[in-house]
């Protein structure tokens, strides 16, 4: 049985409460809904009060010794962040070519000698399930102690229809194992395996008629996610994998104009995908597709500064009238964090967000980009009791002072997981 | 009485002691001298003893019990960290301005309402002495937190005699209270405080004639920096300026070339500074006269980022043969972090560093660019026991994981301050 918690006297407690539900645009990206002096009662996992301490105290003073009691005073207090897309179930580490890279190695060069995401997919395929769940626990503990508590985890290291599977099973395996909340998309489509290389189109076809009916049939994933890219998968194969996922129940993700602009945010409005990622040369009519269609806008300010590419509009989108959530695309090639807290720096530095901005796109919109804002995202009293204490006094702060992990206290679910 | 340390079976023990003296160039800036199963013994403050497990059981199995044990396997073990660029001691924090500005209010604005530099000015004149210490402290426990051992901090929030000496002489008073090393710098032409504006050459006299000669006297700084930029301080100005502070015994720093080309770099080899700080816009002639007099260049890509200029050209200036550090600028206005890992990773990403160059920035480099490689910077039998013990097995994947604070225990001085 675990105790209730009763949070009081928070300098900020940002609820994000604000009433509007769905993806929010514009000024109700700013609304933060902030209570100051402000107080949760969390009991059974779930949030029971919401309020002022001096409202709490009126409904909880009787019942004050069934709780742990939190001063926090001089702290902000937020929602657990959501982390809406990661690629965390990998296998292997990749440093080595980080460091091969730096001392003038080309890319193709490392690709040529077996490097790159093909390394990665070896390493995954050649690791056993739980050799996968230790190394993907290591990174669940890192989000965790950066004050996420709900993440979207992404198949797309096997490419063949038995690694595929094993990746979703690890996750699913960790939702049961571990405080985390793992929302597990399919992502077949991550790149043409080496072995299918000049029969794209055969690949395709597995994946369509061999991995999607299995992972529908086993329900190992809500979203299935395609990587729409020169070189990659064409918008038309992007097209035909996304409405053949919907025909089992998966919403549509895309990885949408990374590197090239490739009409990848037109088709996210085109095929109703629940969100488009990255967006780094994402077209005028591709936003404003997105914008007409309430796609939500996922940008990874951490990617774009890893790869040393201009960051996503995140700017022009809100103000285009997108929804825009934002992430770390945790993976071994192109960003290797576990800190949303640094993402959230990131969207005020390189993407011009506003700090109310950037952290409803890393509470509340980053729920709604995984369809989970019935369950969490905000402070509100029916939700799970997934709650941040930090260590300074604001958001403003907590986006100001940059480049630091200034998570205090976790609790998931009203369990204390961290501090 | 505090007792001995023993670290054992370090994956990887960076000891640096490569037997390079002085600023490192080129490939002693990689020359990690990594010990493999590495063993360091800290005693009375001091390192007692380096070397492999194997060596230093040989050495001290039998005053085993006279020690705290710590089992490294499987983990990095570097120097302490050195930040030889801070603007540590300064009142007020300005976060509101960083959410106007990105709330579309311009900086001429800001500035013009009384923000800026002059805002921070006028709370650090308004501060009292213990207020400036509290605050200061909880940034040096978040460097501490980091893994850094010894930093540097100017003054230069004062702009007058008065709150320039209480600035160095609340960092003297922290030098002694606090575990932290810090080495202090005077720079009392940061800015011409706005009561000068006009008058600049009075205050260029003011610096010269009133302030180095008490600052010298009480022994209050060890180096003299000036701020040389278009509209602040002139080359002929701050030459004057760093010239008078010689001849009281201050050893040169430069603020050069940061916002616009302006022949700072020059001035560094001219006047003989140890070293020239950010150098975004350094001249090639400039870089190739720092490489020929051994000015190092302390590079900040913090700062860079968070004001969304490309990072100085740090790989090409390892390359023509400057000696490299990098550092946070810790300051309230351009660069509010306390983490030097997101610096080194910055250096990596931003700045092409290889990991190892990246590393000896931020320690052997970092101590020359202060003058206290003598004592800190490297492990070495009869350095100070300053030593981190960080979450990952390498100093590659310390550069690779970026955007998280890694440090699981410091040592300062062979005392436990973190962990
Ligand atoms: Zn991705
Ligand atoms: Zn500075």
């Amino acid at each position: 049985m675990v105790k209730a918690v009763w949070i009081k006297h928070a300098a900020q407690l940002v609820t994000l409460a604000n009433k509007v539900t769905g993806p929010r645009i514009k000024e109700a990206m700013s609304d933060l809904a902030i209570i100051a002096n402000g107080s949760v009662w969390l009991e059974d996992g779930i949030i029971q009060a919401v309020g002022t301490t001096k409202e709490l105290e009126v409904e909880y003073a009787s019942r004050a010794t069934e709780a742990d009691i939190i001063d926090a005073t001089g702290h902000l207090v937020t929602p657990g962040l959501v982390d809406p897309h990661t690629h965390i179930a990998f296998g292997g580490s990749r440093e080595r070519e980080f460091e091969m890279r730096l001392e003038g190695v080309t890319y193709m060069d490392i690709m040529n000698a077996g490097g790159g995401i093909h390394a990665t997919t070896r390493m995954t395929r050649n690791a056993t399930e739980d050799e996968l769940v230790r190394q993907t626990t290591i990174r669940l503990d890192s989000f965790l102690a950066h004050g996420v508590t709900t993440i979207e985890g992404k198949s797309g290291y096997g490419l063949d229809l038995e690694t595929e599977l094993k990746q979703l099973r690890i996750m699913k395996r960790l939702q049961k194992e571990h405080p985390m909340d793992i929302v597990p998309t399919f992502m077949g489509a991550h790149a043409v395996p080496t072995e299918f290389k000049g029969r794209e189109e055969e690949y395709v076809n597995l994946i369509i008629y061999e991995m999607l009916p299995v992972v529908a049939k086993e329900k190992l994933a809500k979203f299935n996610d395609v990587f729409c890219e020169v070189g990659v998968f064409t918008p038309e194969q992007s097209e035909r994998i996304l409405e053949a996922g919907k025909l089992y129940g998966l919403i549509p993700k895309i990885h949408a104009d990374e590197i090239e602009p490739y009409q990848g945010a037109e088709l996210a409005a085109k095929v109703g995908a629940i969100s488009a990622e990255h967006l780094l040369k994402a077209s005028e009519e591709g936003v404003q597709a997105m914008a007409e269609k309430g796609v939500i806008a996922c940008l990874l300010p951490a990617t774009a500064l890893y790869l040393r590419e201009d960051a996503a509009k995140g700017r022009a989108m809100i103000d285009a009238g997108v929804p825009v959530a934002i992430s770390t695309d945790c993976n071994p090639g192109s960003s290797p964090t576990t800190s949303m807290p640094l993402v959230m720096n990131l969207a005020c530095i390189s993407m011009r967000l506003t700090p109310a901005e950037s952290l409803c796109a890393a509470t509340y919109n980053a729920a709604c980009a995984i369809q989970m804002e019935d369950k969490v995202g905000s402070l509100e009293v029916g939700k799970q009791a997934d709650v941040v204490l930090w260590n300074v006094q604001s958001y403003q702060q907590l986006q100001y002072l940059f480049g630091v992990n200034h998570v205090k206290t976790v609790w998931k679910k009203g369990m204390q997981v961290i501090g």
